[in-house]
């Protein structure tokens, strides 16, 4: 299977891709790093990536970013930051895929748990994790030749001990739940799902 | 109490304004009609509404544009509508508003059941309004001086005929249910709740 990782080299990417690198071509993408670079923020860079690739049959995102910082201080700028880059650079990335992606074949994409569980500072990650859930949803239902779409929502994990203080009384979860969840979305037949890993 | 009602000439808007402007002060907003003209897709427009109202106590949204259209032929320009218009037109009222509204006040704004419910045609409805119920939740943890704020999210609506064929099985909500969550959002004491209409 021919699988482009969109964040291949971060901290949840790097081990998705290391899962799959055994049994499938894997097209590693990151802004500055990979066998392609994107900027996911640019319409026009999604669509050479996919130019390049051609066709594939799996494509993951894990990237994207967002603004963390007090609501009493945020901007519309601040705002579009995740709604430019994480959000509409996945929904992009569905958007021109989806005219590339092989019959059958799958997008996966990353959310988080402040979507619904949401934290101080976390305003807008928690919309842009929202969005991307809904998305995830109703896209199921017009995507065609059998092609699926999930999102993984990842809490915080165990490979960012950097983030544990803004989320008291969180667990982390361990890495191999959220690979596993991703293994899931790839290789599994499931459509328009959201799945949690808390 | 002084209200200010974005989309009051709306649907939804003229039977919540007729509900409380017996009892409150409304000022009513819209694109090009109403006491005030506000375009909410630009913050220095919403950034010159409370400029010119002052302080309020509560500030109802029913406004904000989406796309609909097939999946396969939408673009990041169709999407940016929905993006632009119902969901950052919203948080910014919030993100202005907060430095505005009264201690106590409240924020309502306006999502819809399709972020939980899709239909075919609804994929930008969907994201923008999953993103608006989990703004509010976030927010909700933050705004200070007791300021609250929820989302009403309504199914098919009564009065709504025209979208009746986009929404096989659906049971067209009352209007004097759909109010009933404004003025419970408005006047009752929660925050950070989704009021669901369906």
């Amino acid at each position: 299977m021919k699988i482009i990782i969109i964040g291949a080299a971060g901290t949840i990417g790097k081990k998705v891709t290391a899962a799959l690198e055994k049994d499938h071509e894997i097209i590693r993408v990151g802004a500055r790093s990979g066998d392609v670079q994107t900027d996911i923020t640019s319409p026009a860079s999604i669509e050479a990536l996919f130019k390049r690739t051609g066709p594939f049959e799996a494509l993951v995102s894990i990237a994207g970013d967002v603004h963390f910082g007090p609501l009493k201080d945020m901007t519309d700028k601040d705002f579009r930051k995740g709604i430019d880059s994480k959000l509409m650079g996945q929904i992009n990335l569905v958007l021109a895929g989806q005219h590339y992606i092989s019959s059958g074949g799958s997008f996966t994409l990353t959310s988080g748990s402040v979507g619904d569980d949401p934290i101080p500072l976390g305003a807008n990650a928690s919309a842009v994790n929202g969005a991307l859930e809904s998305f995830t949803r109703a896209a199921a239902l017009e995507l065609k030749r059998d092609v699926r779409i999930n999102v993984v929502s990842p809490a915080m994990v165990e490979d960012s001990p950097g983030y544990f203080a803004f989320f008291p009384g969180y667990i982390p979860v361990s890495m191999d739940r959220v690979v596993g969840a991703y293994i899931k979305s790839i290789l599994g037949a499931r459509t328009g799902q959201v799945f949690d890993v808390r």
